[in-house]
């Protein structure tokens, strides 16, 4: 059956990003120190075999979640995020038209229909699911099925945290796997129901 | 040599304490959820592996090191943390007489002074941090040298946060030891220099 998972690099300190975000400066001051991980790795035969594990494992996936705040700044990928899975970009607002050029993206309002779409579109794959706001409502909204972190041994300082606004409810979780790479410790969990 | 080397119990989402802490209630509503997993550990010899790990290891310190916000609430640890071994309180402010009561007890109101005269009690043994405003202060004066996070598999969604006020330059971490115990992640880091 298909999960959403939350694919996620987040330093020690719970900052997915630096300070000061904006459309050209996507990641924050500073927040590309949590993706050096991945350099070097478009050769996964090169690979740290924790890193190669996981990123397979996220190249696998069978349909993309994300939010505008994640798709933009990306440049929407081009239209293709890997292996030209459907991408499903959940937005209240209709898209500007450099972005709703590709047909393998569809934007979608509400959050529910969007999990829904991208889990039929995955078909027995898993949905990746990328951004803050996203995983945020999927959260509050019980939708995600799993969290997949790629710890950073730093302490950014300050930036945007990815766990936030989520209330006082604890959210209980099971770790499945923890695979040291070279340098992230890539943590996964289950959100426990 | 001797190193200062915190401890905390953290969740996924960062916390270390849930929301309204008070002096009854140290740990914050369900904040207690962060330390079960040290339930059943007083009988080493039946813990996980990776549990007795980390707890030997804890408990082989030869100084503590905490603020009053952590020592007051525990009750001072009635004066003995483990083993007899010294305590040094930093705090700005002399102690109330129930906690100046016991000898291995010291009240430092000088961070640097406080981290001196630790690691010297503690000869070649390491220094055990405890406690938020400690390690924060530690961190900012360049004074902590390994962090050991247990990280519990949970969201708390509101608390308070071990990372914060660090301002926003990076402080660099290498990851020297991921153990997984029965629940927790223990990850263990050096501060980079």
């Amino acid at each position: 059956m298909s999960s959403t998972v939350l694919y996620m690099s987040m330093s020690l300190d719970g900052f997915i990003a630096g300070p000061n975000e904006r459309p050209d400066n996507g990641l924050g001051d500073g927040g590309e120190r949590l993706h050096e991980w991945t350099e070097g790795l478009e050769d996964l035969a090169q690979a740290d075999e924790g890193d190669r594990k996981v990123l397979e494992d996220f190249l696998s996936t069978g349909a993309v979640l994300a939010g505008r705040g994640t798709f933009e700044p990306a440049g929407g990928w081009g239209g293709d995020h890997h292996d030209g899975v459907p991408i499903f970009i959940f937005s209240r607002h209709q898209p500007t038209p450099e972005y709703a050029q590709w047909p393998a993206v569809t934007f979608v309002s509400d959050i529910g229909d969007a999990v829904r779409r991208a889990k039929e579109a995955a078909g027995d794959k898993n949905v990746l699911v990328h951004g803050v706001g996203t995983a945020q409502h999927c959260l509050r909204a019980d939708l995600l099925d799993e969290i997949q972190i790629h710890l950073i041994p730093v302490l950014l300082g300050e930036g945007r945290r990815l766990f936030e606004h989520l209330g006082a409810e604890h959210i209980e979780l099971d770790t499945t796997q923890v695979v040291r790479g070279r340098e992230a410790t890539h943590l996964r969990y289950r959100v426990r129901r």
